[in-house]
């Protein structure tokens, strides 16, 4: 792992580890840690600016908000030529939605940086959520529109969106996997495997068996998402087979 | 006013004014025509692409929309450092308000371009507002973000972005300077004087003078307009005495 070469001049040792932590999660590095530092004050915390403005993540979170809409429209509108103005919108608060966005926020493990006066296991679900916008508002102010674009492609869109399961035409690749196994009468396994991979996040390793053979691999940050990604795999693998059954 | 090199080759002479009205109300050169033309194609032309989709604005619309959401965010984000999340909520939906957008489009003429099944003059007001989002959407497709930024404040935050007159501190210029007059007895008057600019879309000229004196003068694209830039240029020369009134 390579250090700035101006970070122990400038920054201190918990600053240096915020620093770190953040080029892991961004894939980039930051430039102005300050903006990054805020998009985890809670309110609660009660900073202020030296003019008195309220310094927490909310500020942050309005503009990420923003910013995260832009992009997964410009995707959207580029992805689905077909979908009218509707549909683009439907599909948007699908991808942004409450839930999506903490669980995003939550396998990225945001709510470790947080500073609060609040215990954090008193909070709910949307803290997770809340901060990831307050990132994605940090980077947009800190590196401009570029960055947060390629920041969402790779946290968001790539992991995350499936346009076929959005629109509800698959519900889940491992219910359709099931399906097809049990029509057919052959055994399936998911097993959990150990996983090599050396990333700041846990991540799983999973792999789906049906009859003697391994199908389809797949590692992702959770149990299920892993499964979930190994199905879609063996699903593409088998389509053939299963549109003719 | 100089052409492109190649216009004449590539496109045909409908296609070189379209250009032009492009290049003016824009402030730059179009790249793909093609994405400008489809921001005023009306659904009831019934156009499709080769694939069959629906060629029409509604797409770039629910693009521009979010795009100038953004720019207005960050916009507020620098200008407001002690509005919070609420504050800035409220003031983006004041600014990019359906009658603020409708204002824009038509004091960009943008009806003028619009190709439609449906006789212009029985469109409500909403196709200015809306045309011009679809503008935003091909800027945004067309040349990127920085592009739709500068072109947002220039010809958004720039002439019709009034952070007090939003908030409901001041409601008219025209009227504190009115207000002020009458209660020192001095005569006012507007005047519109003849406008040397040289610009695409019409303009007025208007002089604000008190007693025997011109205390200010503006031009805007609506005489309205023009008188309520001029008051607010009175109203900062005079503030000491009205303040002091």
């Amino acid at each position: 792992m390579k250090f700035p070469a101006n970070l122990f001049n400038s920054h201190s040792n918990k600053d240096g580890d915020f620093f770190l932590g953040m080029k892991s999660i961004l894939g980039f590095k930051p430039k102005n840690l300050d903006i990054y530092k805020r998009a985890f004050v809670h309110r609660s915390v009660n900073r202020k600016d030296k003019l008195g403005n309220p310094m927490n993540y909310e500020r942050l979170e309005f503009l990420g908000d923003s910013m995260l809409g832009t992009i997964i429209s410009k995707y959207l509108y580029g992805k689905v030529p077909e979908g009218d103005e509707g549909y683009l919108t439907k599909m948007r608060s699908k991808i942004v939605s409450r839930e999506h966005l903490n669980e995003l926020g939550k396998d990225l493990n945001l709510i470790h940086y947080v500073e609060s006066r609040i215990p954090k296991e008193r909070f709910g679900e949307n803290i997770h959520g809340n901060v990831f916008e307050a990132l994605v508002g940090a980077i947009y102010l800190d590196r401009g529109y570029a960055f947060c674009e390629k920041f969402i492609n790779k946290k968001v869109i790539g992991p995350y969106v499936d346009i076929e399961q959005l629109e509800g035409r698959v519900i889940s690749y491992k219910s359709l996997v099931i399906e097809w196994c049990q029509k057919k009468k052959k055994s399936f396994q998911y097993d959990v495997y150990d996983d090599t991979g050396n990333d700041a996040v846990k991540h799983f390793a999973v792999k789906l068996s049906i009859g003697n053979n391994v199908v389809a691999k797949a590692r992702a940050t959770s149990k299920k998402k892993a499964e979930e990604i190994a199905s879609k795999r063996a699903y593409y693998a088998l389509q053939d087979k299963i549109n003719k059954a």
